[in-house]
């Protein structure tokens, strides 16, 4: 899942002290939301900050992966196969419906979450 | 490098609100640093939040690391580096007095960010 500001700014250190609390404290009540809904064991949260990191969208946004055990081996082959997942000319899409229902799905986790 | 809170929790979500904003708040800052002390195109921010994702401290903390023009192809192989670094008994450990220099050098660009 990916979490991103309001503001389109495109480096990590383009974003102001607020940005970066609300940013994280977001980022944090989605990962709560992620363990529960993907029964995950862990979890693997990046930026690609610029172009040089992999960075593929001028807007910054935190990768939050769920992670279950044994799903790479060795563990971070994950950072080559997310840096190949756009790239598979073969890899059918889902479509704006599916991702419209996983996200129906998901906003109860979200609501489930009381610490906030 | 690593920025850590200073309060000893294991996962991301343990981290309360305000402990969450002077994280990445610092984590910002001393990005700014690094990208001038090492001259670097991008940062690679992440953390492994579980065993499942690599954690081998069990203490939450952000890896900031400089990127450089090609430094690892593909670009992603950077964090099957990361996961080998710690393991690789050949590697010659850094002394104490060599980390405390690099960290009394650093600390200059720090002293120079005037944003904060």
């Amino acid at each position: 899942m990916l979490v991103a500001p309001l503001r389109v700014v495109h480096r990590f250190t383009d974003l102001n002290p607020d940005e970066i609390a609300d940013l994280f404290q977001t980022t944090q009540r989605v990962s709560r939301a992620i363990e529960i809904a993907y029964k995950s064991i862990a979890l693997t949260i990046a930026i690609q900050d610029g172009v040089g990191a992999g960075q593929t969208v001028e807007h910054v946004h935190v990768h939050i992966i769920p992670r279950h055990k044994d799903d790479f081996v060795p563990n971070d082959k994950i950072y080559h196969e997310l840096d190949q997942h756009d790239k598979e000319a073969q890899r059918r899409a889902r479509t704006s419906q599916e991702m419209a229902d996983e996200a129906t799905w998901f906003r109860q986790f979200l609501a489930m979450d009381t610490a906030n």
